[in-house]
């Protein structure tokens, strides 16, 4: 019992200092005790913004890929629809935004595929996953953002393998794939 | 033509200043140029160590789960094993020695489910993916990391479930077990 007890304690932050301030990420140095009374004096947490991704399926059941460079990887990369949530913004509200924004794309059919802390010791933030199903285009794509990127409709066999070669090279769209082909084939199953 | 060429462009990193240095993580302020002449004055690149994760499979086909505290998320949470790249060490190394370490568990079936980069606008690192079948015990598990853990086996069909349910609730552990039961299932269907 004692053990269990010391398992599901947190961490007691005794204090905590800035390390780093920028408009899109912070790096905070905190002082904490472990539950066997060990002390870190300086773990550092990263806090940068929240961020909601969607696999977008149109009526003809192909997904939506969006190929184009990204920083974080160096070179370009097979890619869904999303960014950052704005202040105050729930993450629903932020994926119907991103992809009406970039895509020019609706959808009636929204299902939500799980919610996910970024990084297990440094936090980093939350990424929030989307199903839209029977999406259909209502407005010209209108590229906000800085990376320019073209559009690709693919099949689900195609998905599935692009998953499997590294053309999905960044792990917020690999869990957002990973997470919708599950929940498809799920739906398929109970639909036999 | 001209479109897709900009597409494809890299950025230019123009020059770059040390913005925090810690030896688990560093961030650097980048000057970058994008390739439609656009200049950003601190681009944040985060770069925290490479990690290895992986399923762990028994010979009965139950999956190891380990259950503790992770400061990142502030709580417990359901996890695969796993842990940081040591300097100069293969990811396949890496995640058989953490497995073992952590739990005593041994395999003789590695298979790789994939890398991936972290953050698509601050990269952060690379994550490592496997799958391990068949495991058995051959030693005692040593605690080694900071957080103690319980350990569970559970059924694929309660994997599953925990996946969808939210009791994973970091976003490695989640990829790994998506790509894993996507990996299992098209196992099953080609042994149909």
């Amino acid at each position: 019992v004692k053990g269990e007890d010391v398992i599901h304690e947190n961490w007691h932050v005794i204090s905590s200092k800035e390390g780093l301030r920028h408009p899109f990420i912070t790096v905070t140095m905190q002082h904490v005790q472990l539950p066997d009374g060990r002390i870190i004096e300086d773990w550092p947490i990263v806090q940068t913004r929240d961020y909601a991704n969607a696999l977008v399926l149109n009526e003809a059941g192909q997904a939506m890929i969006l190929e184009g460079y990204k920083h974080g990887l160096g070179k370009s990369s097979w890619q869904v629809p999303g960014g950052y949530l704005e202040a105050g913004e729930g993450p629903l509200d932020a994926i119907k935004r991103e992809v009406l924004e970039e895509t020019g794309y609706t959808s009636s059919q929204w299902e939500q595929l799980g919610r996910f802390v970024v990084d297990a010791n440094r936090h980093v933030g939350t990424a929030h996953f989307y199903l839209a199903r029977h999406a259909r285009q209502v407005a010209i794509a209108r590229d906000a953002d800085l990376e320019g990127f073209r559009v690709l409709w693919i099949s689900i066999h195609e998905l599935r393998e692009a998953l499997r070669n590294g053309q999905i090279a960044l792990i917020a769209y690999a869990t957002n794939i990973a997470l919708a082909l599950l929940a498809l084939e799920s739906k398929s199953t109970n639909n036999r």
